[in-house]
């Protein structure tokens, strides 16, 4: 992964003296790294650093109960589910369930009829004789839309499959009211440490035993984040670009920029979007700050993916107000490498597109887009990633 | 539809004077329906006035070489695609191809991992004898991310069905470059009128075609859009709900709210915002005004889908910066009836859901929601569907 701050319009002073006054924070971080173990606020840090839960999860994952299930309901929602999404699509793509030998569902929401639809499919596979996993994902254990859906489920799943309980994972807090329910009913159940907030939680079993299930590699996956813990605990500000990213977006919206836009090229990564509106949402969206005084601030994260909304928000984004600060995404490798076919009579329609590849087409439009956001002075950076893979 | 103002946070008498201001535009609409015809700038206020492209579109869906075909391809991009998703998801629901007889993709960039994983589905179709239409969408004919996606799917589809020209359906301006390509290859186009603008467009037959294939009842919908549109163009305040929308909106752009928020309860409708993000960036986002002027200015439309968000972006909104205008839209009637069981140890986990219907919750999230925004003094609409249909 690389970021170029090139066009962030902000200079390298500037992002020195914000750095710095993280250096505080950065202290505290490395500390919790050093001792290890999950009871400061700060314990996500030190899930890509333990190999317990990914063995917790991985194990239960290859059980043959589960893994000769063929359909895994996911049903949890927020903390629960948005990153274990993110990852999902990105690694395996947003076309995963079209083709795959096991498909994924989120259950999120009381949404009477998408609910519905999601579980005539599942009977029809139950009564095929194929499996179905009920992960159930609540931290707290009593989230409103999360026990709704827990019950609906069982309730409507349970005429087709009468060993549906041996196929119930239950993800939360040891001691948790819905914990405790599943000792009772010998559910088997999964612990989320306790200090580990939801939004942060996908490196926990929350994430990893559905990802695990979808054979996502989840030992990559803790590989990568270790690379980025390593870079977020560091007091090199050239080494550590979250920090060095934070700072930007900070001298921005000391100057009135409210809006943060990640601008995702590629389909795959429209899921990544939607957690990170969670992350910036829950993390900086404050009535009160740390010392009880009201605030009422924040950045507004929205999301964008490429080249679709270029032909839908683009013209405000470009032409509109400068209120946005903007994280373009793109990757450097594809898994396809479909390519225009040359034709004559093609060429009368678009010129200059055949012989391309679709990947080629996708950076020709992207490095456009860039060259008239740095012409139009409206702030960036580029993040390039080395590929869609867990690491 | 209903559309409550309670809490929008702007007096009546003001609204009434930017209601004023409308009224020479609302004179030209008058206009424009009265003469009918698709020479105006405003053509697509007679859409729905006319049955000619309904008819031109019902026909063609009707083929028998297009009815028997079981998959749709609709390349094209933001205007040529979003109004299309927007009601076939809203309709049809957003699980649509999990169970459909006609399952529909839609290309609209070129990302080469989800193109690749879209057509290795189809041709997997192909192979079975199945059959597949595709819909190519370009108002100017010479959209870059369509004609490659056009000619990638040429190439890669052909090889599996030697007659696939046949199913090729061409949606253009008569006269453009693809109109004039369709014609030399003898295949079939329908027109787009030119005065109709691409976001404007999913009333003609850029929508009506491939919502028609896919079973939606287009005459219904035409049906609901002239009701609204006998709404537009009144000079009456109060039945003229979307002049007065507007200006409520536009009031709350003048004292600094430059984020408007289409909260929609649903998973079915979050296509419809997406479409709306392009309504609203493409319509508002100008960096000149109309007498040359630069301006640089537009609202930011953003999307939520509730509840789902609440659990995401919920604390941003209440407790950020009051700086977005919401509007809040929920269905009257779900199609399905799903019902939590009532159950003594489900009780423990959430009280006072048992017995209740996923509706009944939705409904009740929903209600505590807008109170708590009324509470807040952050300022919205509240949008009231009688139903999931087509009118």
């Amino acid at each position: 992964m690389n970021i170029s701050f090139n066009s962030s319009l902000v200079g390298e002073q500037r992002v020195l003296k914000i750095f710095r006054k993280l250096l505080p924070e950065i202290s505290e971080m490395q500390r919790v790294v050093r001792e290890g173990g999950f009871e400061d606020a700060r314990a996500s840090l030190n899930l890509p650093l333990t190999r317990r839960w990914a063995n917790e999860s991985q194990r239960l994952a290859k059980e043959s109960a589960i893994a000769n299930a063929s359909n895994l309901l996911v049903i949890g929602i927020g903390g629960s589910n948005l990153g274990t999404i993110a990852v999902q699509q990105a690694v395996l793509g947003k076309n995963y369930n079209l083709t795959a030998r096991r498909k994924v569902f989120y259950l999120d929401t009381v949404d009477p009829d998408y609910t519905a639809s999601t579980l005539e499919f599942v009977k029809s596979e139950l009564k095929r004789g194929k499996k179905a996993v009920v992960n159930v994902i609540s931290k707290s254990g009593s989230t409103t839309e999360t026990i709704s859906l827990f019950n609906v489920v069982l309730s409507q799943l349970k005429p087709y499959d009468s060993e549906l309980e041996k196929m119930i994972v239950v993800t939360t807090n040891r001691d948790s009211a819905l914990w405790n329910y599943a000792m009772k009913k010998g559910l088997r159940a999964l612990e989320i440490p306790k200090m580990v907030g939801g939004r942060y939680s996908v490196l926990s079993n929350v994430g990893l035993f559905p990802l695990a299930f979808l054979g996502v590699n989840v030992r990559a996956l803790l590989a990568g984040a270790r690379e980025m813990v390593e870079r977020a605990v560091s007091k090199n500000q050239r080494f550590n670009l979250p920090a060095k990213l934070a700072a930007v977006q900070y001298a921005h919206f000391l100057s009135g920029k409210m809006i943060v836009n990640l601008f995702l090229f590629g389909n795959d990564f429209e899921s990544v979007g939607k957690w990170y509106r969670q992350l910036v949402g829950e993390s900086l969206g404050k009535e009160f700050n740390l010392v009880g005084k009201r605030v009422e601030t924040g950045l507004t994260p929205i999301v964008s993916v490429g080249t679709t909304d270029l032909h839908s928000v683009g013209q405000l984004y470009l032409g509109g107000p400068n209120d946005k600060f903007s994280i373009f995404v793109k990757t450097n490798k594809w898994r396809s490498k479909l390519r225009v076919k040359k034709q004559a009579e093609f060429e009368k329609l678009v010129r200059d597109i055949g012989g391309k590849s679709l990947g080629e087409i996708m950076d020709a439009v992207f490095d456009g887009v860039l060259r008239t956001y740095a012409k139009r002075k409206r702030p960036f950076v580029r993040v390039e990633l080395d590929g869609k893979t867990e690491r």
